[in-house]
């Protein structure tokens, strides 16, 4: 009888990943289901649960050959203690104990931890970063997450909120940012900075083909829309790309200055992007970096990609329990 | 017979520092000497080893009683194999094998860490740092440097250059700094910056108090002339001091978020200024890292003064012993 298999929950605003994973990181049964955020905390929970007891079933085996189960969730939390604290994108919630809520319910011992973090472990433990000692994990698509492998262990901090890359100032006068400061990383390089810096031309009217895709509509203007703009030859959509990928690389840039890791592994939707995210991204460490810290370091893109939430909440239960055991 | 005992040494551009240290961090005999960097490398690494004799006969014990030796120096090294790679105010050293010609020589283990990693080791150990798990320590002088404490060790990174939080870009298109790099911390917030501010005032013929006190003459504004003008009421001195340590309060805040830090430790010279340097520092914080990240950090003051860098030279001795005891 298969022991140690584990439980991965990836919750997000509007979906609930999960998987029951063996020690490999191979998944054995999945379930997807909506969040249904709206309808409050206990719904969520509750869902959460029942996906949980999904895969179990749907696998064959039963609970005591699940060792633990890990949550990956959006933050900010506290993971010392399980609580989600109050995400942006989960309505309502507000000091939620979803560790215990959850471990009340399954009887399986559960950790929490943020979504970022978990992507982070998930992709060292099973992805692109296996083998090294040093990894910074850096997801860039609507915002921008990161998490930090340090000496071959997720580092969170005091109280689990570390990793904040999007959120680090590079440009101290810059444009806003959701989180209340100015000049975030994340309000310079993330897809809604390069939507609003698109959004900004059409609303100018400069004749862009941002505004031709756009139907002249500023709201239609996304990250996706600037990058097909400038596929197409457009110079005004190349130049937007082109800062908001400058200003990736120098936070890049700054952490490999401050971890001196061997590997950044860049994942999230504006990895579409390609050669136009990473070769500014190397070039800017090249050139800002500390010269024996930017030859030890590589820049790839993840490996895991929509599975890395799953198997880095499962990770992170991996991770837990061996730290605990005798 | 007293054991565990374990020598410091700081080794500086200008002056080796030597203590013989026992493991509560007390000074049983300490050695100050001229480092004579100009007569090169071999010279230098006598006068080291000279040193660690002077003050274990001075301590009147014997060498089997010294368990290490942890050398403390001039960043960049590669503090996995124990070499000074080249360190700009040691000129003609290049890849000195420092730990292996005083290992020779001593016959005693030998340890070498950057100079800010040792003093971040020794403040957090023995200085304003006992007691936390993850604590940042900052150094404002001449330049900016800094050490990380990361869940209870020392984290210097792949091959020994994590921390350069001096060299971390705040203003991508600022002001050159020594390392190639524009827009470094170190860059706007050092010594080095408020002396270069001042002189370019007094350059452009701007009636200051900085131009008084200095005379007219550019080249004798120093970072401690321009405060002093700022203490005498000078507005202009004011401005200058005031936006280094905005800009200083925007990298803390920066670390705030990357590291979920319990504690901030800053020392160096520039701490004289007090809460003109801590207050901005402060409310950086506050204004630009995530609430539940910036109520836990506190941000103090450095307790070691003079003796931070052979403190810390001796506690990454006994830090290296204790993680290879069996």
């Amino acid at each position: 009888m298969t022991q140690n298999l584990f439980i991965g929950i990836d919750l997000g605003g509007t979906k609930i990943s999960t998987a029951l994973v063996d020690a490999s990181g191979r998944i054995v049964a999945r379930d997807y289901r909506e969040t249904m955020a709206a309808r409050g905390q206990k719904v969520v929970v509750e869902r959460m649960v029942d996906a949980a007891r999904r895969v179990i079933s749907e696998a064959g085996v039963v609970f005591s050959q699940v060792t633990g189960v890990g949550v990956g969730s959006p933050g900010p939390i506290d993971s010392r203690i399980g609580v989600v604290t109050a995400p942006p994108n989960l309505p309502g919630w507000k000091d939620v104990p979803l560790k215990q809520l959850i471990e009340e319910r399954l009887g399986i011992t559960t950790f929490l931890e943020n979504d970022a973090n978990a992507a982070a472990l998930g992709e060292y433990r099973f992805g692109a970063g296996q083998g090294v000692q040093n990894m910074i994990y850096v997801t860039v698509s609507t915002g921008i997450g990161g998490g930090l492998i340090l000496n071959g262990q997720l580092y969170s901090g005091t109280i689990g909120t570390a990793g904040e890359i999007g959120h680090t100032t590079v440009l101290p006068q810059g444009p806003y940012c959701g989180c209340g400061n100015r000049g975030c990383l994340e309000a310079l390089a993330s897809g809604t900075a390069i939507a609003r810096e698109g959004r900004e031309l059409v609303q100018r009217g400069v004749p862009t083909l941002i505004a031709a895709l756009a139907e002249g509509n500023p709201e239609r203007v996304t990250a996706r829309l600037v990058a097909e703009a400038a596929e197409q030859g457009d110079i005004e959509a190349q130049e937007i790309l082109a800062e908001a990928m400058a200003y990736l690389g120098v936070g890049m840039a700054n952490l490999v200055n401050l971890f001196n890791p061997e590997l950044i592994v860049i994942g999230g939707g504006l990895t579409h992007l390609g050669e136009k995210l990473f070769r500014p991204v190397r070039r800017a460490i090249e050139r800002r970096a500390f010269p024996a810290a930017a030859r030890v370091v590589q820049v790839v893109p993840a490996q895991l990609g929509d599975d890395a939430g799953v198997l880095g909440a499962a990770a992170v239960a991996m991770a837990q329990m061996a730290s605990t055991l005798p």
